[in-house]
């Protein structure tokens, strides 16, 4: 593998950028000729400033859905990009892409759009606490809703204040859930959910139908808010939001990462309950309402609904899983796998079933050399341009890794 | 005029969509007939959905710096997004970016991008406060730094908490920012400044030197950091940080809106003093590291580099306001100017000097007729795109409606 390129930019990028790379994209908790930065993109592939292809099970961390570059929504966003983008007010692609939501998604009734993640699910906060005056939001521990002053899994450069009245619960324990409502009294605003358990490293779990319906009846008895962060799991588990698989309907869901294909969108959307409160906060965002998103997010939509997508990639999730199964046995390595097969999380585990960190890093370090991305610890996104062949190439990188390894 | 598209599409949106429109872009404490939605745009115009034509003078709030639908950083976007635009790690985009943003701006060492200006001013927040492990920081009272939980203008939805150790002194009053400073004591994290008083309806101010300088002074002695919030006025005062002008160097500045002219970019600049500050705080954005929005910022940074936009931005600014002067003087209208040029907030006053804003809101909508977009309460922008005609054909339609409002 040449890496020359890639660690001239690293290089630069240093003098210039802190840590090179911040946040969720750098990789400098991962082997060092992980690329840090690709120079093309297109439906399952990137390559690198080095040449190499790689078969990419990341989808930029959750945007992408239908593959890189892909020509059908990239014209969407070009076609209204040459009408219209940002303007000194929206353009009609606001509303139509607002009532197409509301027709696909059972609980929504209405949507605020926004640019990141972390700006639907504090938008949900804020709604949740103007609801009914309200503090208390619960909050289950290892939890990931974002990146700012309330909600970083980092807390530097954040004071105590800015996580008042959070209470931890776990995820899928309806004791501890309920524990947490009983101790948030009458002042409980919001309990905040993922779909399932995707904490980074952790086990991913799916949701455990006791905890949920707990959490939806907690909401009703107090009149406070259900808050669903579908951001990473959006449209990826369901074409509606994620928890109507299990027939919980949140009041408020977060939505981001996969709305457009890529191009910036977030969204939080609610039922007509939550309206009122939605009305009376003050948000926005310079590009909030930029049409060219919207219209790419509209031509996804229409994919969502016309196209196999969801089928395909648990389909293709389920025949790695398949694959890694066997691939593990045969060779011995202890390759855990957890999540839906469409989000997985793939570590290497110790002897006594916990992360083998060194190994995890080990194993997708030398998928590199076999152009494979995987991440060694954050759950993966599989995209519909993966095929067969992807698949069948990537298991036969794994079966030589695990192979060397699992000796 | 007619009004029968956008109404109908009003009416839609208020089904689907809290307050029809949200944010600054909501034109529902405007007249009735300003329009709600932008059918098209090009250059210095807009067109709303009944067929009728603008001359903006908004920008779409500021992202608009060399006109909407500028075909070369729009080409510029284009092709970088036919390349890779957001992938599982940056592309060189990136550090070409922040590099020539560290050449350009005098301050600047390092560059962190976003996506919205609240997420800059968030940043500089958490850098600041980690930086020294301080945590009050002085906001000037009515200043505008973004809308979410610690800052939103509004405070619905938001915690008394949220607000925790913040203390408020007097834009341009030294004597002011001295006694907040004096109150911080030894625990001050940061001063927040915006380049000049650009505050809703009230009178647009320049930075007086005494001011800034006593910010740079106190940040200096308690070793906490001055930070320039230059999101609304950055590139529009000067080519580099808008204090430069008046030599004052902050240690933070926050970046967004014209950065990439309307496509979503924004940015926390720093000097060299934060870089380790800013290298621990965590971060993140599912889109901030997109390639497109950084490939039409640099080239917008290369027009801002080689073209006169500037001195034609103030230059139409400055025939504008002359022309109004005496267009008030002459019809009696008495028509409030100020800010800078090229930034102006204009407003008509009451007799006793006071706003009043039931005039203001019927110039602006007096104006629609004639094809003029003004906002009667917010200060506005120029685009390079604007032109002598079109400032002709404005004064035309300013000495009309002044001339009947004056009477």
């Amino acid at each position: 593998m040449k890496e020359e390129r890639n660690k001239e930019l690293l290089e630069r990028a240093g003098k210039v950028i802190p840590n090179g790379v911040y946040g969720h994209m750098s990789v400098g908790n991962q082997s060092p000729r992980t690329p840090q930065f690709y120079a093309r993109a297109k439906g399952a592939y990137l390559w690198d400033y080095d040449g190499q292809r790689y078969i990419d099970y990341m989808c930029a961390f959750g945007p992408q859905l239908f593959g890189y570059g892909h020509e059908e929504i990239d014209a969407a966003f070009i076609n209204q990009l040459r009408e219209v983008d940002i303007a000194t007010a929206p353009s009609a692609r606001m509303v139509e892409l607002a009532e197409a939501y509301a027709k696909q998604i059972t609980h929504c009734d209405w949507s605020m759009f926004c640019k990141n993640g972390t700006d639907a699910t504090s938008m949900a906060l804020m709604v949740a606490r103007h609801y009914r005056q309200k503090r208390k939001v619960l909050i289950a521990s290892g939890a990931y809703h974002g990146a700012t002053t309330w909600c970083s899994p980092v807390a530097h450069g954040t004071l105590p204040e800015d996580r008042a009245h959070f209470i931890h619960y776990e995820y899928n324990n309806a004791e501890s859930l309920r524990a947490a409502v009983a101790e948030a009294g009458d002042d409980l605003a919001a309990i905040f959910a993922t779909p399932h358990k995707h904490d980074i490293i952790a086990t991913q779990e799916p949701p455990d139908l006791d905890y949920a319906r707990a959490a939806r009846a907690a909401c009703d008895e107090h009149d406070a808010l259900l808050i669903l962060d579908d951001v990473r799991g959006g449209f990826r588990i369901a074409r509606d939001c994620s928890w109507q698989a299990i027939d919980v309907a949140p009041d408020l869901s977060t939505w981001g990462k996969a709305l457009a294909n890529g191009h910036a969108l977030s969204c939080l959307m609610g039922s007509d309950k939550a309206k009122a409160a939605a009305s009376e906060i003050f948000v926005t965002g310079s590009f909030w309402m930029a049409a060219a998103p919207m219209a790419a997010a509209l031509k996804t939509l229409e994919l969502i609904q016309s196209t196999d997508y969801l089928e395909h990639t648990i389909a293709m999730g389920q025949a790695l899983r398949n694959g890694l199964e066997g691939i593990a046995k045969e060779t011995g390595l202890a390759i855990s796998q957890s999540g839906p097969a469409q989000m997985p999380l793939i570590m290497i585990n110790k002897e006594d079933g916990r992360r083998d960190m060194k190994l995890s890093l080990a194993f997708a370090d030398q998928l590199l050399e076999h152009g494979i991305l995987f991440h060694p610890y954050h759950n993966m996104f599989f995209s519909n341009a993966i095929s067969d062949s992807d698949i069948d190439q990537t298991l036969s990188a794994c079966q030589k890794v695990a192979g060397a390894m699992g000796q």
